[in-house]
């Protein structure tokens, strides 16, 4: 995977459906192998000569096997009943032609403490599979009875010698018990009889259920996958690597859709094991907001204080502006979509294309902008200008119109951009922001609503202003939770004035409950006049550090859709979470 | 709550909605009071003087108020702040009348470990309490940095020494620390100020994720709740109950819904602290499957070889036998039903009177049997009969028919029945199982299925024959999980007879897959005959210690609902589950 591309596998649990579907999936991703869980195998109509036939017929190897639990530190008068398991699933085995099998750490309440022991049961089942051909991985699990860190397991594995015995190395299981790439450090490459990787978000809870609810494909939770797999690699290994993720989340989505998630985390990885690291844009900043048209439209944007400041040469399309923010108005397209700005740009759309991200199909006039547009998971577009000055800056497809009086104003800008995604497709959209835009996700902030609750994520790039803010709402079953843009927010040098000019034009701003202000008091003792001043024109007050932000909400403007806007003041980076769930509590009321 | 009943609380955040959705609902259930959280207040548009007296129009007393955290063991430079924060926080409690007030112990990084420092300054807030009539109740949250047990807490609050600082006790919170009523054995009743309950589940994971997201009312979790309840009451306390109750699912829920729910656990927590404990059925047994009528009905019954064995007098029902397998045809009913046999009938109709489940409207014939219905939370009613031979028994309101061919068949009753209930629900048909039948619930087990998971868990009586098993199948956004009765068991004392009579009569059942009896070798080592067999008659089997479950399931016989035959030998007590996943698989193919 450094010098060169690996192989390429995926376990049948990571995908949901039966058999067939599963391996389908897994073909169309470009998959290369599977590792074929035993339960997929058991309730499958399908022998096993049949289950390689059709590997065969879609270009899958099976990679590897795992039917059979606590094999070691077995007490010894039930070894023989351990022996027995093995030889029927080896019989199975040479039908499917898979040559290695995966065995885990005994996680038995009466599993023997003793590495010799281990070593002996494993050597034993290793001179069965050495005469099938077939070679086992052995593998601490997290939560075993005894060997649960990948340094025990080699010291087994080490200890049994035996060529048919090798060891497995999962991601999930190093890095969730504290271990890092450099618990491989003495063991030589062709000892590594397999490599699972999985990812995780970073949760307080027992192994075993983190492992079987929870795992993610690489790049999605915060697991440093990559550290493994390049500790893995350089050790010599060059077998497969494989994704082992389990989840609520993967059993319940379109195996297909899984399948190309799974694959895309795959050539993310592979990039980020490259000398150079995964190429991310160097900055990325946001540009304007898109957007459909409509009939109530151009008078919302009137009454926010926009107007138009140019019209596109060759589409539907209209540039709206007020001081340096910008929004677009589409009448050809029913998505809204976030442009922004980097360099250089097709550097973006290649990138987009070897991932596996769909490009938004748009036709493109003589002599305009290449401005590439890719469709995120959540259905968002993602237009992607060169920097101002540039032949492909978005500015240039427009012809400008005189300014209006909102070119003088004091918005300064996109501030952030709030888009909810449904729960399922959470890790998809953070594998979007994070594989093409480079943007770094900070901590999951977690807020109660009314009838629910939101999660809530903010992306920041390594540099530029770009800040999309990404949110989950569970409402329960049977009610549809909030998809798309939810919100926006302008950045302002004066927020007093905004709230001031959006209220006397009639825009409906949301009403700070008077407790909130005698909260606010408590909280920071803020000096009378400020209190005064913020209640007076209803705003919202947060402070961390010497830095405070100021800001006002919308009502909904549109089923759903809020507009914010914010006046940082100190360097103060934060959203106002400390204020969420009231306006929460006051814009769903 | 042991002699007398005491004041019932319920805290704000235990129920869904805005605040005055969340008064109401817990006036309609009939609480005394309740607990109010402060972002409730500070989200209200009602002042906190307002708020008052909306509370005493529905008659609730605003029994606490929690506003401010980390307030003991504070850097002494910084505890100004905390004296500013508390005294604003207590201009609010005087408007709100609430007089006691609840302080958790530091969760903060930099708390000091200092008893002596936690004690003077809560005699500090105490003296500011003291002086507007509030007492302070200091709680040991479980995760708090230094105290976080409730004998700690107690030995602040004991070298405080101040009249208005007292112990709070929280059910879940000394729980979930592996302490139990004995924890309060030196604490004198007038110490406590404040006493909140509420259940959880047994989960191995953090206690702050614990608490936040999986609380629920006593009884429908595994926390031994009225032992510290006792403990509690028998130091004296003699303050509300009140339940304190955060989830994913109350924070979804209807919040009338759930203040029923929640003041049925008060009133069964009552019970189960009377000398006698709970009043439950001394025996309980399966009695007969009630299901809609229907075109189909009668040809499916007959193929599955019952036959009729009375009419009812007065009604359009009709009893159905095969062998001691009695199903009951209902054409006046569109929910199925279960009939049980337990004595004496009145008791369980008072009992569920007393615990708010609602009674099946319908019509009784002179003479006819008491039979009383309740309808549960998953729609499934439950018809009560009296022990056979007595005149309250269900088939004396059927004149009989002459007894067909499957009179005297192997079948031998009803096995057990599976209801499949939506996750929402899941807390109160426990909870309906447990506080009216007495039924008591074994572990949770966890089925992959093809699209999503099935998480079961078994129900069984003290004594007697009733099994019900309870689904959750958690099948993913857009998709509807069954509800219902989904499966009945009808046990035999020859399964292979079953099969081939069901076979012969056109009955469509599962096709097992070869590998599964591949499988089955390599785990039991089955002799070959027996193995053979299984084979050639298309049965499942486990077997567990001296017992053995031969069973066999149709395909659907109706959208989502299955019949299975079974033969348990030796004593075998279980569900076959180690099969579990292959029939998911083969019958949702």
């Amino acid at each position: 995977m450094t010098a060169r591309p690996t192989r390429k596998g995926i376990a049948t649990v990571s995908l949901s459906g039966v058999l067939p579907e599963k391996l389908e999936a897994a073909a169309a991703a470009g998959f290369d192998g599977v590792e074929l869980f035993d339960n997929d195998l058991i309730a499958s109509p399908w022998a096993p000569r049949e289950v390689a036939s059709r590997c065969a017929d879609l270009g899958l190897r099976v990679d590897l096997f795992q039917p059979i639990r606590d094999v070691e530190g077995v007490p010894p008068d039930r070894f023989d009943d351990v022996l027995h398991r093995f030889r029927a699933k080896l019989a199975v085995m040479a039908e499917l032609g898979a040559d290695t099998v995966l065995c885990c750490s005994n996680v038995a309440v009466d599993a023997v403490d003793d590495p010799d022991l281990s070593a002996d049961q494993l050597r034993r089942l290793g001179d069965l599979a050495a005469a099938s051909g077939v070679t086992i991985a052995f593998e601490a699990l997290a939560w075993g009875r005894h060997v649960h860190r990948v340094g025990q397991a080699w010291d087994v594995v080490r200890r049994a010698d035996h060529p048919a015995v090798t060891l497995a190395v999962d991601t999930f299981h190093v890095l969730s018990r504290g271990d890092d790439g450099s618990a491989l450090a003495d063991v030589p490459g062709d000892r590594i009889g397999f490599l699972q990787v999985a990812d995780a978000p970073l949760l307080d809870m027992g192994l075993l259920e983190w492992s079987r609810h929870h795992r993610c494909f690489p790049g999605e939770g915060t697991l440093d996958v990559a550290d493994v797999v390049r500790a893995t690699l350089r050790a010599g290994y060059d077998g497969p690597v494989s994704l082992e993720v389990f989840s609520d989340l993967v059993r319940e989505a379109d195996p297909r859709r899984t399948a190309r998630d799974a694959m895309r985390s795959l050539l993310f990885l592979e990039d980020s094991l490259a000398a150079e690291g995964p190429p991310a844009p160097a900055r990325v900043d946001a540009a304007f907001l898109e957007v459909p048209g409509g009939p109530g439209v151009p008078a919302l944007l009137g009454s926010l204080g926009f107007s138009v400041a140019g019209r596109h040469r060759t589409k539907p399309v209209t540039w709206w502006r007020q001081g340096s923010a910008d929004v677009v108005v589409n009448d050809g397209s029913p998505d809204p979509a976030l442009g922004i700005v980097t360099s250089p740009v097709p550097a973006v759309a290649s990138r987009a294309k070897r991932l596996l991200w769909p490009e938004v199909d748009r036709t493109r006039g003589a002599g305009e902008a290449h401005l590439p547009g890719i469709t995120s998971p959540s259905g968002l577009h993602v237009f992607v200008s060169a920097p101002a000055g540039e032949e492909d800056h978005w500015q240039r497809d427009f012809a400008p119109v005189a300014p209006g009086p909102a070119a003088d104003s004091a918005w300064t800008g996109l501030d952030h951009v709030a888009l909810a995604v449904p729960a399922e497709r959470l890790n998809e959209q953070v594998s979007f922001l994070r594989t093409l835009l480079g943007l770094v996700p900070g901590g999951t902030e977690e807020f109660m609503e009314p009838h629910g609750r939101l999660r809530s994520r903010a992306f920041r790039p390594g540099a530029g202003d770009l800040r999309v803010v990404l949110n989950v709402e569970d409402v329960g079953a049977g009610r549809t939770p909030p998809s798309g843009v939810t919100q926006v927010a302008f950045a302002t040098s004066d927020v007093r004035s905004a709230v001031v000019a959006l209220r006397s034009a009639g825009v409906p701003l949301m009403a700070v409950p008077d407790n909130y202000y005698a909260d606010l008091d408590a909280r920071f003792g803020l000096a009378p006049d400020l209190l005064a001043d913020l209640r007076c024109h209803g705003l919202l007050y947060d402070r961390v550090g010497g830095g405070e932000l100021l800001h006002a909400f919308t009502m909904p403007l549109a089923p759903g859709f809020h507009v914010e806007v914010l006046e940082r003041r100190g360097g103060y980076d934060g959203y106002g979470s400390a204020g969420t769930h009231v306006r929460l509590a006051v814009q769903r009321r």
